[in-house]
């Protein structure tokens, strides 16, 4: 497996300057959001840049949640500046836009959807060679600095998919805390339950030598390989981080410990699912997100609505484990334990309902929405998330137990309420 | 940091054959030492040659432990071979020859000494482009595999040194733990107490945030930065394989998952000290190993008397480790816990003496020499020994305790006898 180079510690971000003249690059576009431009993480970048001299044209309309209109938008940006190097300063929105921005400004003549996963686009391989990209995460969740993927909501087809190849990995990834301080309550939280499932997931993910189809050229192997010795190093440790840190991170922005705990950890379950993979409550969580109506989170200044991406994928994770319990209990009642359960007369067949109850108690303690009824949905929906939820192969084949579509409908289901 | 690519599973190594056709390879350099020429490790690397059409040359001259001398009869070879891709089959010192080799044949014109650490050679960074180099490791000690560091017996000093550079370190780790069942036990012995003090020293190595001089541009930052928040991850998930395993390993041969999990330990120990580095018990090895008189020891087929590296490390733990407790004495005690000590009533100030005495017992259960004296050192060579750790700044310098000549002279005597 392949791991990102990352480098941490508070106040690193000043260093990038440096690092773009050691790459040598003349014309480097900073990407961002309209949010983020006049925040103190931007900021550092800019002042940096300034130092060393760096050339530099800033794009800042990245949209939360990034849609293939966004993504064309900031590809259309990327391909007319003819940039050596990219810097992204932001959450997974941000850094992903600017992965698919590098990607397709360094193939110009491929179709948009040529790479995007199949079955949705064509899943070609990326074979061109693609920029240096630095990533500057501001939230503690996506994991997005040290992963070869990138999420986007495919408008047409109200369903989110993505990009997924190793060839879009950064560079480097800048992981520095002090970011993490502008962070309002709930995009800690949010970004927060976006690490707990990749560790849960990737945890719990089908074992990488039971995967198929198993490509006999290591090069044709996918990005998610299934859960692995190395990955389950990741994610037990990043969900031990969630375990002591995350309610604090939350609760207390002064909580400077507890902030950069949780920006580490959302460093450390990305290099686990980046090479795991995660399974069904991001494979649901795409049409959660993609089907949204009103939903307006608390704490996210924009102008649409949306349902961030850390809640979508929360949600369903009482039911999801619940129903994944059955394949590797011992694991689910591991994970449980690390969460603050008492486990010592647990017996093993009961793990799922343990470990969902031990989530339901976190979410609750967390003031989260009480489920998709909390967010919009009604059980006339069912049908159109399930529809959403199959296309998303790439994740819910990484499932531990198979699904068919009365399974998803009844996870859905059992998602409405929580509490 | 930056991590090496590794594969792990048991029959990997037979998609070798694939991975260099993948990098277009044409002319492949074959390196290995005689004996594994007959092993089957190196037949099952010729097999997969075999089956895909690889083109190759076979270097079996390596030799254990290796001089300056033997790496320049290796980089010979390459230089003569003119090679697009290198494969290294063996333990620690085929695969540090192996990037020995590869960095002087890419850069033809250089001196020995250009790249060879300071203040022994000139340490100029590497700045030239090499080939591929694909490690299989077949001891599970040094995790050469995942580093970017070559050691040698600089024969003219009677000393260790090496080569330290990310630039060198091989493009992918085959990890297949098949190969660990050749092993004698004395190999898996002394292997195994190697990533033991990977594991020990890299997580009570000054802490990254407390290294000197701490260039301010990262490209000219060593390699080894000290302890950090993830080289920990590495260090104390290999110290609990350790600790776990090495005994099941060394007894019984035909104990596969120990075996395995030892292989692998030793990979993720090296990720572990290849970033945050490794200190006085590395340091102190290079002349214990360097001023070797006669000894010979069992299972290892030379001609030459050697003191096996990780034996060299091990011999001088209780002593160092008493010496550093001082500084971190909580990380002393936890690593005392993980190996097995009862710390419940433990007092902080006696972490090093409860850390030097499980690792006695350790050493002791797993029949190892009482010390320095049985390897045939006495009083009379400290002076000696002291003055070849001196030059070892790379890594004495990470000690988190400041040491001076006095110090490592009572650590050679402490280290004399263990028993």
């Amino acid at each position: 497996m392949a791991i990102s180079n990352i480098r941490y510690g508070e106040g690193v971000t000043k260093e990038i300057g440096m690092d773009l003249q050691n790459l040598g690059a003349r014309r480097v576009c900073l990407m961002t959001d309209k949010n983020l431009s006049q925040l103190p993480p931007v900021n550092a970048v800019l002042n940096s840049l300034a130092k060393y001299g760096i050339n530099f044209q800033m794009y800042d309309n990245v949209r939360v949640e990034p849609t293939d209109q966004s993504f064309l938008d900031a590809i259309k940006f990327a391909k007319k500046g003819e940039f050596d190097a990219y810097v992204a300063v932001g959450g997974g929105s941000v850094i992903d836009t600017c992965k698919a921005a590098n990607l397709y400004a360094s193939s110009p003549t491929s179709d948009f959807l040529d790479y995007v996963n199949a079955p949705i686009g064509k899943g070609k391989p990326v074979t061109v060679p693609l920029k240096p990209l630095i990533a500057v995460p501001t939230t503690a969740g996506t994991g997005s600095e040290t992963t070869g993927v990138a999420i986007f909501d495919f408008k047409q087809l109200k369903v989110k998919t993505g990009i997924a190849s190793r060839a879009i990995k950064p560079t480097l990834g800048i992981i520095d805390p002090l970011h993490t301080l502008s962070m309002p309550e709930r995009i800690v939280a949010n970004s927060g339950f976006d690490v707990l499932c990749h560790a849960l997931e990737s945890y719990t993910a089908l074992p990488y030598n039971m995967r198929s189809p198993c490509p006999s050229n290591p090069i044709n192997r996918p990005a998610y390989q299934g859960s692995n010795p190395i990955s389950d190093v990741w994610a037990l440790h990043a969900l031990r981080i969630v375990a002591k840190y995350l309610k604090r991170a939350i609760r207390n922005p002064e909580d400077r410990e507890a902030r950069a705990n949780m920006h580490l950890a959302s460093a450390f379950a990305g290099i686990g699912f980046g090479n795991a993979g995660v399974h069904l409550c991001h494979g649901m969580s795409y049409p959660i997100s993609g089907l949204v109506k009103t939903y307006k989170p608390k704490d996210y200044n924009v102008d649409h609505s949306l349902v961030p991406h850390g809640l979508s994928v929360v949600l369903t994770s009482p039911a999801v484990f619940t129903f994944t319990a059955q394949i590797h209990p011992e694991r689910h009642l591991e994970a449980a334990e690390i969460l603050g359960a008492d486990i010592r007369t647990a017996r093993i067949k009961d793990a799922g309902f343990i470990l969902a109850d031990t989530l339901r108690k976190f979410l609750f303690d967390l003031n989260v929405d009480d489920g998709l009824a909390a967010i919009g949905y009604s059980k006339a929906d069912i049908p159109a998330l399930v529809k959403g939820t199959l296309p998303q192969e790439r994740v819910t084949k990484l499932s531990p137990r198979p699904q068919t579509e009365e399974d998803l409908s009844a996870l859905f289901e059992a998602s409405m309420k929580l509490y």
